[in-house]
């Protein structure tokens, strides 16, 4: 059985069906869209993305390869050019993605300490080396060379211990793939790559390692229809081990990003502007020019605390998942300014997380004005949010409406707060505290006002 | 199209036929061992093997992966303890096959003065690294890693240019695919290592480098009904580009070595003690401990000279070709102990290849005499090789029956050479003459007789 | 000439002496140390230390080699066993020490942002490997091995176009140096060490580079009379290039450190409680756990902005220095959290530094409260620091005593603040203003109290 | 005491003189040359000499470096460029040489097998790297870098225990050494060079291995006087613990080649046409192409057996050594075609040793006839040793005159052979044996006289 599961999932689900299972769900996106999300998925919010492969050797950026040998980027050719020996190649690096000092311990407990309730890890990026043992990527995988370890079963088991849930990026594509070069090149008419490698790690991700997501990526070029996208769906929510709690993104085709799948992405960094009708997930990544890392990094290429915090919030005032992406060296090491950037995370969460976690959109996002201020909602509270301490000390909102039974507090301040209505425009006034240092760095605060309409 | 042979060749069997051919041979041994040996084979008599690949880097012998990771032999343990990092893994060494000094010009022309009418080359040997650019072995093959060159094309085009035939060794099995141990775990009742490995590679080594013979090994822990090789061999017989001129070997499955193919090698260094049947090869080594190059190697490792020439001579007399190998270093250099055992045997060829080339077994093959003496034919002539000079100056043969028509010449010497037969026992004296330094250093001298019976 | 200086310092004096010269410091400590410091050193107080070498390759601290060959540190030998094939020599750690991104012309940018007004490189640490072509050091240089680069006289260069000051950290003893080793083992009665490589290096390393400061180190297994130290200072002081701007530290032998030399730095990280007679600087390093880069790093590892600055500021209400050491990568990188450290003591410099650069101990360094709070002077000024905003809004001080004259400023705001004295105890109020994000920032503020007593 | 005969052997002369002794030998010339040359040398007849060195490493021949880097060879540069990257430098090559299978014991069983009675190992070659732990050549030497062994000690151990000399090949200059570089510019005015490394490296050697002989070199460009050579020789002939036995060659300075010194070698691969006044010796090298090992090397670049066995029986007719050179690899191994050239002449001298070792020189060197003849003499014995056999089985001498005592043998055949006096021109007559194909292989054989004027 193993075996047909390894080269044969599609004979799996006919075995399966045979076998006199009634699946929920048909190979169609008719079918497969009306899957309810399952719910940790939106309560979760806050997630930690992790780009890393042999890309992290040369350290350019995760698009190395493509950028060298496809689009002949003269910065790519330089840089082989003035520290490798002519001819040398991409698989060459293998060997020296070593993972050295890779701790999948202390990772785990990094993104716990980081509030993160989901971590995505690159299984395999679009240079087609898998992080772990494929049996279809011989001697390209992260146990046959450089590592010698499998990185994906490390590091699952360990967030399992911090109770994070486990997801797993895959590209579907790999640019150099000869088999996929050939199907590319017969207008994806053959399916050679599917059947030979996607499929199969698909299906061998799913049963070793059980994720809680799969994060698709690597669609673009070609249609569902090639990748039977539909069919592994299918398999994923009616039988495979993870069904009940498994979510996936909508990256599945050319035409499936932001229409079909489990939850949108749409394009990387993407936000709405308002709130999607379905739920939604903003990756985006700490060292602003790449995903994965770079030797050479500047201090002002990455996201600053602020810029975190506010794109947090605003990304959960609209009903998303908030996904920071950091990439570790060749040699496992998160750098101490993407843990302080992590840790910096979970302090504020540990304060303003109550309004974050399993929150919900308001009626109301984000008000007209010039301060920064967003809205939640959980229970019978309403969370605001906002970035500019008024220089008068009392902040002025105009769309929470003030009943008899309001209160407001703030996050990290037991007392309740003073507040007011404006006799003119009838906006709620609140009298905002002193602030401990501690609080006062949070720099983003959190209001949380009961009795409001 | 393309497509489909590349991963599907039979499928490709049934559309040929659907097109309307009629194949000359079924995919059953009965029709296929029928099939004649194309002529071109049997008068080669003398090829050189080479055995290269990512074994030339530890340089231990071309077995060392399983002497390492299954055996866990202990040198080969100690080995790698000593000179590498702990972990480091066989994969780990593919970039450094670098192919440096690698002219295969050089090579081809080292082989034509060697004498040799056929060179075989290992496409890939038991590790499943491609010495081609295969799609179904990427990051695992000679233009990805290590050389960054096609090496089995490049040494066919020099070839070619030499008129020397073009041989490609190719493993079935390969000891650490996974798919192969999966299928071997299954006991051979699946076949995805075939499917997605063993057929493909045959095919396109067929489809893109035309060769003269394929020099199949690995066969030997599964039937041929698991490899596919009667349906291979029926499509390389009625359908591939070298139909016509294509010879195989016998190693094609459990029980086919020594009876089913093309030609019989039966064991590696086997030699029959009488002619056989069938036309077979006998393949050796110059370094007798290894068939891959060895980093320390003792000059008595190495077969000598007049072992060479006695093996060749023996060989050759018995009806069967001499397959002498060599193992060039991880940097393609053909070490200088190897040119100048080829080139010897070259220079003997050059006096001596008449009784050789194109030449039958006699009815004798050997005298039981003390002395070494063997026996040719071609045409009219018969052939006599000996290699221990008469103290005496005159040679006396037993077999030969002379006539009055018989006469006696030396290879390398114009005139008639003086005989008389014995009163006693009619056996035919030869008054041998005095050699020049060259014909001396012969070692084996070769004797046409015409007009014997 | 050239050559006598090379390898015999020594004789230069003499040959000066001989010249007709009159030496104004003769080689005793009493006349060396009575030299005057020359002025820009005082006034500078904010430095950056970099510790870059071979060290930087195995990146597990800079005093690497010495735990690991001669105190057998088991974490040392377990990393090296764990990672190295069995033999791996510290030396062949140099060609990995490839500078391949070193860029530094950006490293002065960064400095001088950092508000820097010395820098002071390793041109050598105890592993002897000098980061200067040296002529007594050769294939253990960063020319010769490496980097194949000046890496002093580069970064000198763009120091100077920055018009920061350039110190040369220089160590005297090299662990390992079979010279240095034979010395010692005859008690510095010998002096080959000194002879061949201490000397020759000290004076080509001034001749060459003409630093404004020696930081000297490595000093203390054998007494100043072994490093022949006052006959080098001597010669500096009377002859050298540099002889009016040349500062030295207080390491040049068994007893000499918080004793004798140009100003004093007795022991690492060392601050002293009050103001010391002679000029001081407290040398300290960003990653608390090393001075060499080290690539596995906690975030929890590296000073923190306030930790830096209340240093600083605590050093200079001492009359001291304050030395900031940084580690870059074995590829010169400086990486993103140092950058992020020194921009950030660069940003409250900027606003700050007026009560910081050229300053003066004022008559009390420190209040006896529980709150933080330093004093400095410069010409009429009084500049008060402290980092606990007083939850009053109006901070308290009992040490100015303030006159009819008084005014009190905050550095980043121009208008004056409101102040008043205590009626009971006379102390001084300021009354504090409400601050920007950026001033808020600052955490440490300063206020300039003129007219006060 | 150790110290200073480390650094300053000169003192050490001064010191021993002081104390009493009385030199035999003087520093200069005239004193110098009149000692006799110890008897073991002239007995000896046959050395193998080795280079082995960094050089090894790119394996291009020992004056890579030179070629590449002085003379800018444009194959020396091609082989850079195609196959490191940019700014690699000759040190990095350092950490490659890896001695990995160095066999010292089996090097001199080797030796041993050759025939050799003394062997001469590069302990140093031009480019400055020692094969011994030098403290003047700190981490440019074979214990601190790459093999991590003292190759010189271990060599000379186990030669001992083969009773073969012990040589130390050793090289004044140079090339890049900053030192030397210096004192050349200085037009050798200068010595730090001399000072800091040549000599105190020359007297280590002879402390620390006791040579048996120094084989100078590198001496071209300065004079004696620049390299202190005779007042080395002084202490290496009075004082040194090698004194009685030591023995040297002739090059010591620009001038003394084939003039100065202990026996003479004049230039690389030089040989006389009549006997010299003093003892010699050639040198010349099995790879034609170069002395340190080359790792594109072909058949024909290698002097065959016959070239070799003619020159050692040309070169001891005419009283000289034959210093006969093989270049291992960087990894420590002969390879097979050097193995097998030394175990040819060994097998030669097994049988014909006896007209070489210990020889002499006969009144006749060789005689003006066509054919390849020569003499030597030892005891009563006179030695003839011919190339060509000829073919009527009669070998003609004119040189020796029989007397009524005379008998003729040939080496390896115990019986004693027929000759006769020619009645026309009193030439010898020898009826030659029919060979055992054992002795017919030496191609050269030897006659011994005895009773002949």
């Amino acid at each position: 059985m193993a075996v047909a599961v390894q080269l044969l999932p599609l004979l799996l689900l006919v075995a399966s069906a045979l076998a006199g299972y009634t699946p929920r769900y048909t190979p169609d996106w008719d079918s497969l869209d009306a899957r309810p999300l399952p719910a940790w998925f939106d309560e979760a919010k806050f997630g930690v993305f992790v780009h890393w492969g042999v890309y992290s050797v040369p350290a350019w950026g995760e698009w190395f390869w493509y950028y060298w040998k496809d689009r002949k980027d003269p910065d790519a050719e330089a840089f082989m050019r003035n520290n490798y020996p002519p001819g040398f190649s991409y698989a060459d690096f293998g060997p020296q993605f070593q993972a050295k000092f890779y701790d999948p311990k202390k990772w785990a407990e990094i993104f716990e300490a980081a509030g993160a309730r989901y971590v995505v890890l690159t299984s395999k990026h679009h240079e087609g080396f898998t992080n772990w043992p494929s049996p279809t990527s011989w001697n390209w995988n992260s146990m046959d060379v450089g590592p010698h370890r499998d990185l994906v079963g490390e590091l699952g088991h360990f967030l399992r211990e911090e109770n994070i849930h486990y997801g797993l990026y895959h590209s579907l594509l790999e640019w150099f793939n000869p088999l996929y070069v050939l199907d590319k090149d017969n207008n994806f008419t053959t399916q050679n790559f599917v059947m030979a490698k996607a499929l199969p790690e698909l299906v061998d991700l799913v049963n070793k390692y059980k994720p809680d997501l799969i994060w698709s990526d690597g669609e673009w070029e070609a249609p569902d229809t090639y990748w039977n996208s539909t069919e592994f769906l299918a398999w994923l929510y009616n039988d495979s081990p993870v069904k009940d709690k498994i979510v996936v993104n909508d990256r599945w085709g050319i035409d499936t990003g932001c229409k079909h799948g489990g939850y949108l992405n749409c394009k990387d960094k993407y936000k709405p502007k308002t709130v999607p009708e379905r739920k939604w997930e903003m990756c985006t990544t700490l060292d602003k020019m790449s995903w994965g890392y770079r030797e050479v990094m500047n201090n002002s290429d990455i996201l600053t605390y602020v810029e975190i915090i506010s794109d947090l919030v605003d990304v959960v005032s609209l009903g998303g998942n908030y996904l920071l992406n950091i990439g570790p060296t060749k040699d496992g090491v998160i750098i101490p300014i993407f843990q302080e950037r992590l840790l910096s995370v979970g302090r504020w969460l540990s304060i303003n997380g109550e309004g974050i976690y399993a929150s919900k959109p308001w009626r109301v996002q984000m008000e007209h004005t010039t301060s920064r201020l967003w809205f939640t909602t959980k229970q019978s509270a309403v969370y605001v949010f906002f970035a500019d301490w008024p220089m008068s000390g009392v902040l002025q909102l105009t769309s929470p409406v003030p009943t008899n039974m309001t209160t407001v507090m703030m996050l990290g301040i037991p007392e309740l707060l003073k507040w007011s209505e404006d006799s003119l425009d009838r906006s709620l006034l609140i009298y905002l505290p002193k602030l401990s240092p501690d609080l006062a760095d949070m720099k983003i605060w959190t209001l949380k006002l009961k009795g409001v309409e």
